[in-house]
């Protein structure tokens, strides 16, 4: 793919240029949303109203236009992502392990940017501007694809994005607008230029990336988050954080999707979370304890196996109620998605268990599962999620989008120094 | 896969215990090795006397036979590195970001294990005993597989350490060998159980697992390792630095492939170079320029286009004359493997360019490629040596087997308190 191999020599230039170059690109492009509005809105309109047809037709859900919709706010929220992105630290140079080996011979393990990153995202085009203004924060070039539906919003903010690129002395071919169809293939194949690979959107397109690439994918095809009620929960805690983690944004991958009570507050727990569910259209499907806990309450559905495994992305909740703290975790590792899950207790022994044995990117006490979100981290914004486990995991901001390099440094030192019977030894002095 | 879901549920024990119940565990391992290095070498000695055939039919080199070999000073060093390891700080439990997102919420980024490592190793039975060391320190469980020609040695070698991790009262389970050929499929297959497999051995081995696995691999498949000698060079330290790239062990991974000279130092250094390497017994492959600059020097082959992609691990070395040093900079990114590239130049503007811009996990400066490696880096022992860009990256300690977990900690905090018109603002303050 000749883009990616312009984008893979662009992203040397990159690499050398300074924290002030690319802060410049930034506030160049903070202010040329706001000067462009009225154009990107228009050509955002034109997308909305080419869905009407596919709306009626069925072959998209009024959810999906909502999400592609853009007004003066959400613009405006842009630029002050942007300028947000803008004002974070450096991630780049950074040296993170330094150590004197001998006299004059010096390592340093310094951060450096990934390269390219190519990113495959669906209907929200506000998705261009935050992964655009990391990207070029982070120093790594960046191949945009998104979807066809937003092809007139992504191209008008792609002109805005690049034009403050261009402007600040960056190399233009450090930031590529993907707009054909046979592209996302040839952005897969691509694995001598691209580094990495990160698909926003439905599960459906994260499986068809990770299936059709040789190239490190971030991201996670479920979000299949759980609540956990300790014997030791504070039962109103429980009960806020329950309702919210399910029903504060339900289509989100970091709500709830099953709710673990342990037996002994069963009884005392389940009638009143039951009914607040309920009250909000939440359908609850029970194991027969949980049923027998709420004493047969209205509207109950029986869970089967399935349940366990099943992300609803909606407003229906599993719940089962377990023995044991072991028995609690025991089930998050054997059915969730290593995405984040939560304890609710005031035991701090049972927290410090929950959160050394479950196997997931974030482990909350005491909080919603909802809190998973690169914005609530502090991180100004969000490349993705990543439910991997080697290096990044969570939500990934500027740290997710760096690697490092080891810098030795020597006045001439050679290894046959260093061996045989006259061996110099190494000082292994840390400095960092 | 029923050893690797064991390993599994093992690790999660694992990762609860302290680093005390760990170092003990390698305490007792250093020194049992002393206490059974008989034994040891009685097995050892069993395998090499079975390979005497294999040498005789070919199917077996004599350096192969030498590293499978172990004497008292090999098992000694193995005691001494295992105790070592045990000195290092814990790599475990360090919170690497603190940030209090609200008053009470509290969001922490803390190293825990990988999980489950799964190692396919060939010839050197040491490397058990180093991965193993590792492991243990790091609270990953792990699944080591070796050559069916070490198989009596790993035996030995694996009762010694396994018995360290039971004596230690650390589970059974998180330490598996595995002996049977068909058990490296059952590995490669078990991505629910094994979160990260790391082939040791040669470029087939690398590419066969590579090729057989959806478990993220560590590791690399060659070592195409570069020394540019820049205009700006002291010519002597780079005669020094060459020659010990390429001779001090030229099987090495981190060993020079191709030598890169300026056109401007060429006459004055390549005379002095190739007199030196021949003397040593390479041979040398220059290309038209560099030929010229030697003035017809005796046994110099020409070098071909392949050349540039060659990894010969052996006493040969390509030699091509370069305008610039952006054209050495291509050259590199172009052929080498992204391991190890060194430049040889008292121009500290050239350095940081080359070390900006080579996409490499080791760039040197006045220093031996052959540096590379864990031990010399002050690693304490090696994992192997990472090529790939996402974490980790280079040679691979401890820190390399651990990743993180974002720990949430509220007093019941939920999201829709933060959303909507009435939302309170996130604090952030950053704690670490």
């Amino acid at each position: 793919m000749e883009l990616a191999r312009r984008a893979s020599l662009a992203a040397r230039a990159l690499a050398r240029s300074g924290p002030r170059q690319r802060n410049r690109a930034l506030d160049l492009m903070a202010g040329a949303l706001v000067k462009e509005t009225p154009r990107i809105l228009e050509q955002n309109a034109r997308d909305t109203a080419a869905t009407a047809d596919q709306v009626r037709t069925g072959r998209m859900t009024a959810a999906l236009v909502q999400r592609l919709k853009l007004d003066q706010a959400k613009v405006r929220g842009l630029g002050d992502g942007v300028a947000q992105v803008a004002a974070l630290d450096d991630p780049l140079g950074r040296v993170t392990l330094a150590t004197e080996l001998d006299d004059g011979l010096r390592l340093e393990r310094v951060t450096c940017p990934i390269g390219v990153v190519g990113v495959v995202f669906e209907s929200r085009p506000d998705a261009l501007v935050q992964i655009a203004a990391l990207c070029v924060k982070s120093g790594n070039a960046v191949l945009l694809k998104g979807g066809s539906e937003a092809e007139r919003s992504n191209r008008a903010l792609f002109d805005v994005v690049h034009r403050a690129v261009t402007e600040a002395g960056l190399p233009p071919d450090a930031m590529v607008l993907l707009e054909g169809r046979e592209d996302v293939a040839a952005l897969l194949g691509a694995e001598r230029h691209v580094d990495l690979v990160v698909p926003r959107g439905s599960n459906a397109l994260v499986r068809y990336v990770q299936d059709h690439t040789r190239i490190p994918v971030l991201g996670h095809a479920e979000g299949l988050c759980h609540v956990y009620v300790d014997r030791a929960a504070d039962l109103d805690r429980a009960l806020a954080i329950t309702v919210d983690s399910k029903v504060q944004y339900p289509a989100a991958c970091n709500a709830a999707e099953t709710l673990l009570v342990h037996a002994d507050v069963a009884a005392a727990f389940l009638p009143r979370a039951v009914a607040a569910l309920s009250a909000r259209g939440v359908e609850v499907r029970a194991d027969a304890e949980a049923a027998r806990a709420t004493g047969g309450a209205e509207g109950l559905e029986p869970a089967s196996e399935e349940d366990w495994d099943a992300e609803y992305c909606d407003l229906v909740l599993a719940v089962r109620v377990v023995p044991s703290l072991d028995e609690a975790i025991a089930h998050v590792n054997a059915h969730g998605s290593r995405h984040t899950d939560a304890i609710v207790t005031e035991d701090p022994s049972a927290a410090e268990r929950f959160c050394a044995e479950v196997d997931s990117a974030g482990v909350f006490v005491n909080a919603s599962t909802r809190f998973a979100d690169g914005f609530r981290y502090g991180f100004g914004a969000e490349l993705g999620i990543s439910t991997g486990k080697l290096h990044p995991r969570g939500p990934v901001g500027l740290e997710g989008l760096v690697t490092y390099k080891y810098r030795l440094t020597g006045t001439g030192h050679v290894v046959a120094d260093y061996v045989g019977p006259q061996a110099r030894p190494f000082a292994h002095r840390r400095v960092v």
